[in-house]
């Protein structure tokens, strides 16, 4: 089974929208392309809601093969710095593990 | 620039975690594949959360080329049969529009 771990990004204090998407594309992103494990990595930054306030300005998706490649790549210095670097643009994020079923 | 609509799911009452996403996977999913525009669909089932309860047990994502090319395909009959069938499955759903990046 694949798995793929989705955050909730709530962005810094203090920071414009550009800021914060240049950090994330920029700056942490390639600390997250050296962990390995990773297969697939998506950032999405929130353009518009419908019948909801989420408070959150972006999500991360990221893809493994199994729940213990996920945590492996965490512990690894690799992903250790990745985690850090978090500090530098979020205020917080929360997550979920989600089985994923691709319709089209 | 794609467009990337993402719906966070709350499944009906007296449902099964089992029924609602069979119902989901087996009898919605096909009436979303006949919309026309739709680039890609993925449904995401709830495994476990981490610093949230989201009181959802999923979420769907849908890729259209533009804005446009998404209000259109649920003005369509195809679409507007795929928006009623989600009474079947769904108490509710909220959404947002997003900008998607892939990395990896």
């Amino acid at each position: 089974m694949v798995v793929k771990w989705k955050a909730k990004v709530y962005m810094k204090e203090n920071m414009t929208r550009k800021a914060f998407a240049e950090y994330w594309l920029n700056t942490h992103a390639p600390l997250v392309k050296k962990m390995p494990g990773v297969r697939k990595y998506i950032i999405n930054l929130v353009l518009s809601t419908y019948g909801e306030e989420p408070g959150y300005q972006g999500t991360a998706e990221l893809w493994f093969d199994t729940l213990e490649a996920m945590q492996l790549a965490v512990e690894t210095p690799e992903g250790q710095r990745a985690v850090a670097d978090t500090q530098n643009f979020m205020r917080t994020f929360t997550s979920m593990v989600l089985e994923e079923h691709v319709v089209i």
